[in-house]
């Protein structure tokens, strides 16, 4: 039991090695984000007091912590030790020490850094570090994190499910006369109870606030006969949901019905064009011209999807320009729309994985417009 | 009414300018994090797509924003002018563009970034403006931010009064035989029904557990004889609130009511020594003084407090070696602790705000054990 619970982390740290040997990468420093917790179950703190995984190309794991969050860690001892630092310490001078340690003669001549690394912690490091070269951890780390193994998927479908059902559950709930913002929290309230620990979003979107796709829940009060757009997930045992679904007060505007045909088509085009071997440009450009050829091209003004995982936004990212190859295990969104300045928006969104034998749609729930009062 | 509402921002940019003035800081570059809603009512999205004000010592300041984000800013055009960019776009080479439109003929020699600017941006950043010597932004701003004014005390005043409401709630709610993560979400329900927007911790650490300053909640079970250390806070209107309260079941363990008396002497002594004029390094002596006197130096394990506004945690911090003096409209929390390892935990935590007539304690909740079933 124990073998096999730690055996993810050994096996990741072991990829990501070999990773830094075929980058030139001498040492990772990674910090608050996604790529330490994959590495080694434990999440920094998004305080001012710096945790960093301390990991060099060859030798040990050395992650250095607050001693008093230390005892939140859940030590691997096959995959890294813990280097607590006191109150009046100085972490980055610690990391800069065990940098030198793990590389004598000069210290690394390249160190990767996490992505969301506060750029504090960045700027005092590339001063305790002059000669080292600093590059971004997501390049040595992204590619082994966007292929999700069988595990990764059945978390993330059972976020998805989660949300699913939270769909089907607001089929019988009142609209008209709340405010977007009552809506919002009874969404948030949801998530918490369908499992998830962490709430990270809950749009709710009434009328012409549909054509802001990241409108934040306001005291506007939904009204018969709008339109709102409900786009919400939340974190489940590490692992994110997102979805977003169209909920109709009564019936929809004028000229509403018609565009959600062809945005229904777009995202059916877009799951099926999410298969292993394609560019992702090209699964953004199979929903985009669907919309495109209805004429309402200039509506959708975002990307199709993104990469969805550890991170609620991750690698892969489906739009323009991307040529990155969908693979199997890439886990990502599908969510075309279309916005209506000053009248309304719509937006549909499922979670899809890509494997051998085609695109797995994680999301269950019915894609209609739910009617509701 | 507009004009009241605009010149916080207006007056504080140009005090934040000033100061860039005397560091000789030619541009700011504020991303995530609380520099950039201080200054313009605008919180970045935590995600992929770059928010980023770009805000020259001389000349117009711009806020760089993905497109799909521009509708959530309400603009501010004596402050500010948005740039939107597309999802095609690169952020990073606007934000460089900008740079060097601000500072015709090589653009700016120094640059202060925000502190919790992602890293990779920061190395992007770096990349794109290459001749350009990059510092942390809170060298600029935090000086400014530190101070609260009347408007924001007032703000952090109503935090602290909704947390205090929920200790006296609780007072009446069973703990013993539920687990530490049950309670916890309770206190997280019931800080956004007292209208904070966002729970940022709600830490619940029963029997040994309470020996964890950052324990999380588990599912261990409250057992009779325990004593539970609740910390909790969230975000209200922008500003934060941070409170901790020892919760009892019963009869506390043996020894622990001794230390629970020495605990509230540190703390009142500490807030006590919460002047201006005086170091935070003496705040932070006068807690822990009082607990050393009494054999438990050794147990309190962490500074006696941090800054609390706009951020849960930011400047200043009363810790030894910050020798930093405390001026009037400073806000932070006195919270010592004493924590026995294997046995039991205690903190105590009041927000206070320094004032020309001495400490203000903000938290109006009793600051004896609450007793409860």
């Amino acid at each position: 039991m124990e073998r096999s619970e730690h055996a993810p982390f050994v096996d990741r740290m072991t990829r990501v090695r070999a990773r830094m040997v075929e980058l030139g990468i001498d040492v990772a420093l990674l910090s608050v984000g996604a790529d330490l917790p994959w590495l080694t179950g434990y999440e920094a703190m998004p305080l001012e007091r710096l945790t960093m995984l301390v990991l060099p190309r060859e030798g040990e794991a050395v992650l250095v912590v607050p001693r008093l969050e230390a005892p939140r860690v859940v030590e691997r001892p096959d995959a890294f030790t813990i280097v607590p630092w006191n109150e009046t310490d100085d972490p980055v001078r610690l990391v800069a020490r065990l940098c030198h340690e793990a590389m004598p003669g000069g210290g690394p001549a390249t160190a990767a850094i996490g992505d969301r690394t506060w750029g504090r912690f960045v700027l005092e490091l590339q001063q305790a570090l002059p000669h080292t070269r600093f590059s971004a951890a997501n390049e040595v780390v992204g590619p082994l994190r966007r292929i999700k193994d069988p595990v990764e998927v059945e978390a993330l479908r059972a976020a998805a499910h989660a949300v699913d059902a939270i769909v089907e559950e607001m089929r019988d709930r009142p609209f008209a006369g709340r405010t977007e913002a009552d809506v919002s929290r009874e969404f948030a309230r949801r998530i918490l109870e369908h499992g998830h620990h962490v709430v990270n979003f809950a749009i709710v979107a009434s009328g012409p606030n549909g054509a802001s796709p990241h409108h934040e829940a306001s005291e506007r009060v939904i009204e018969q006969g709008e339109a709102v757009v409900c786009d919400f997930g939340g974190t489940m045992h590490g692992y994110c949901s997102d979805i977003t679904r169209m909920f109709v007060v009564g019936r929809p505007p004028d000229g509403w019905a018609d565009a959600y045909e062809v945005l229904t088509a777009a995202q059916e085009a877009g799951v099926q064009a999410a298969r292993a071997g394609v560019p992702c440009e090209t699964v953004d450009a199979a929903a985009r011209a669907v919309i495109a050829q209805h004429g309402y091209g200039e509506f959708f003004i975002h990307r199709t999807g993104h990469g969805i995982g550890l991170e609620a936004h991750e690698d892969p990212y489906m739009v323009q320009g991307n040529q990155l190859v969908v693979a199997p295990g890439h886990a990502f969104s599908i969510e075309p729309g279309i916005y209506v300045p000053g009248r309304w928006g719509m937006r549909l969104e499922d979670i899809v994985v890509a494997t051998p034998d085609g695109p797995d749609r994680l999301n269950v729930a019915a894609r209609e417009p739910v009617i509701v009062t």
